[in-house]
């Protein structure tokens, strides 16, 4: 029953945001009588949509619930007072919601009505299913997530630049989901007047999904004249340094960042996109911005498609700046899943601690 | 019946050599009289050793081998000869045995003596088994492949050479199965001098292997005093330019190969290894020689070993010397096998015609 509310949940990956996704199932036994899942920040909790699938079979049965159920109202009722006017006689829930207007209270209010109530069934599968909300108020900044793509030497560009294209087309439809479940997507000034991308989410099949927030981390503000990341449905947000003259005739959203030695700082980027309320970010660009990301510890996942072809010895590198010169000071990194995708090879990777 | 001589065949890769690997299965429908498998060179072929377990049995009953039978006088008698006297009904082969004592004299023999064959059953596993015989006999040059153990960023060693250890103990361990199966394991002078290996076979369970020929590329003669390349049971050459002036105590083998161009002549080389009978080189060598080979058109295989781990774009690349300048340039591969081996992930790559 867990295992469906989370797949459930799961549904609402690219539009639940900044929302976590939770799914519900209740069942008598092995009955389910009602299911749901939250779809978009707003709309229904996902017990709501599972009570009232339910109706009147709800009383005395049992709820399996991805998150907490929530005690507070927020832009829809509490779901925990939904539950106890339901009759349920049981809740589990995969995990308490550290969200701080949650934290418990939803299981308080649930026991005070005498529910029985049971937290962390498929736990680790629920946190990984929300790894970016759960960053964000837990940690108060996003999922980092890098995504490159590079040769099996390791190449991400010619030394010209070119980098059109290493990666096949299965790959690049497969970065358009990584993309569309982001709430932001982190790009240079570099990259912008290199590769020009749009980083907007295009699917081949339509697809229900909230555009990400664009980010361009641009010092001086000098490319916000050009580039598609400025086109399209996407909205954009520039960060720059304190310092920038912005052009009068602005109008795209932008904020001012701290600067430390010549560089942004990073994590205060990533407290920015917080308060923003992203809870994944997904960054494309260049070996420099990532080497910087990965250099200060603020990378939770690299997303790499490796394509079997060599670009040489003179090719630009994989992330630049690391400046590691003995052995003892290499960057180990455990595989978390590995998987053909076309003609590449994808690893998606964590750091280790 | 024929996978399954393939798997005997196989049985005997460590110890064939330069002989095919072959395996052999007597049947009367689904029930087997006698197997055998090639085990080493001088000793009895597969189909004998099949026929003396089947011993009357045979007769009249349908042989399944992984290569034609020999028709030829070697260092054991004929195979063809065997199956006829034994009163066998029917041959079935993989394929013809393309070495010129043979290709199509065995089947000729067996049915000039009115005994049913058929090849081509199994035919591309049975080529793929013997990968390293048929390409001396067909190509006249062994079959190249280039043992690389690299870093997710394709580095394979610290700026200051040290490269101790990027892939880890298993797949250290996997690499003694490969090496073992090569006739000869060829490497530099400079990864002699840098890295000092052994080059030989180390297994962790007693294994039954005939030491593979450690082949040294050493223009000057510059390291035959020193290394471990020269100790241990198994044989050592040296390959030297013309001009080298061997010295005079110098017991090791030692064999002169043309200089193009301040580089040896790598077609000379393997031409060389194959007049010597090697089926199998097993390359473990650094950038400058893995590239050499790559860019002179004469590596069949990568076995490549990716560590998780970064070492970071001042460590040494994976091929030295490519000199691609436009993504046109590039050399693209084909993923054989993706294999997780320990932390590491392995792949077998194809460099693509």
């Amino acid at each position: 029953m867990m295992a469906r509310a989370l797949r459930l949940a799961g549904q609402a990956a690219y539009t639940t945001r900044p929302n976590p996704m939770v799914g519900c199932v209740i069942a008598h036994g092995e009955e389910i009588v009602g299911e749901g899942w939250h779809q978009r920040q707003g709309e229904p909790h996902a017990e709501v949509l599972a009570l009232q699938a339910a109706g009147s079979r709800a009383r005395g049965a049992t709820v399996y619930a991805t998150l907490e159920p929530c005690a507070h109202t927020g832009r829809t009722g509490p779901c925990a007072e939904a539950l106890v006017a339901s009759g349920v006689a049981r809740v589990v829930a995969a995990m308490r919601d550290p969200f701080p207007q949650v934290d418990g209270a939803g299981f308080e209010r649930l026991r005070g009505a005498g529910i029985a109530v049971e937290s962390g069934l498929m736990e680790a599968q629920a946190r990984a299913l929300n790894v970016g909300f759960l960053s964000r108020i837990e940690r108060g900044r996003p999922w980092v997530r890098v995504k490159l793509a590079c040769s099996l030497d390791g190449r991400t560009a010619m030394a010209n630049g070119d980098s059109k294209w290493i990666s096949g087309e299965a790959a690049r439809a497969d970065v358009m989901h990584w993309r569309a479940r982001a709430g932001a997507i982190l790009t240079g000034a570099g990259t912008v007047l290199a590769d020009d991308p749009s980083l907007t989410v295009r699917f081949d099949q339509p697809r229900e999904f909230v555009p990400p927030l664009r980010v361009v981390l641009d010092p001086g503000l000098a490319t916000v004249a050009r580039g598609k990341v400025r086109e399209g449905d996407a909205p954009t947000l520039y960060l720059h340094a304190p310092d920038a003259k912005p052009p009068r005739d602005l109008v795209a959203d932008r904020a001012a960042v701290p600067v430390k030695g010549g560089m942004f700082d990073l994590a205060a980027v990533l407290a920015l996109l917080a308060q923003r309320e992203i809870n994944e970010v997904h960054v494309e660009t260049g070996a420099t911005l990532a080497g910087a990301l990965l250099k200060a510890g603020l990378v939770d996942e690299v997303l790499l498609y490796i394509a079997p072809v060599l670009l040489g010895d003179t090719a630009r590198p994989l992330f630049g700046g690391l400046g590691f010169t003995e052995m003892a000071q290499r960057l180990r990194m455990t595989i978390v899943e590995t998987r053909h995708v076309g003609d590449d090879l994808r690893l998606l990777l964590r750091p280790q601690a």
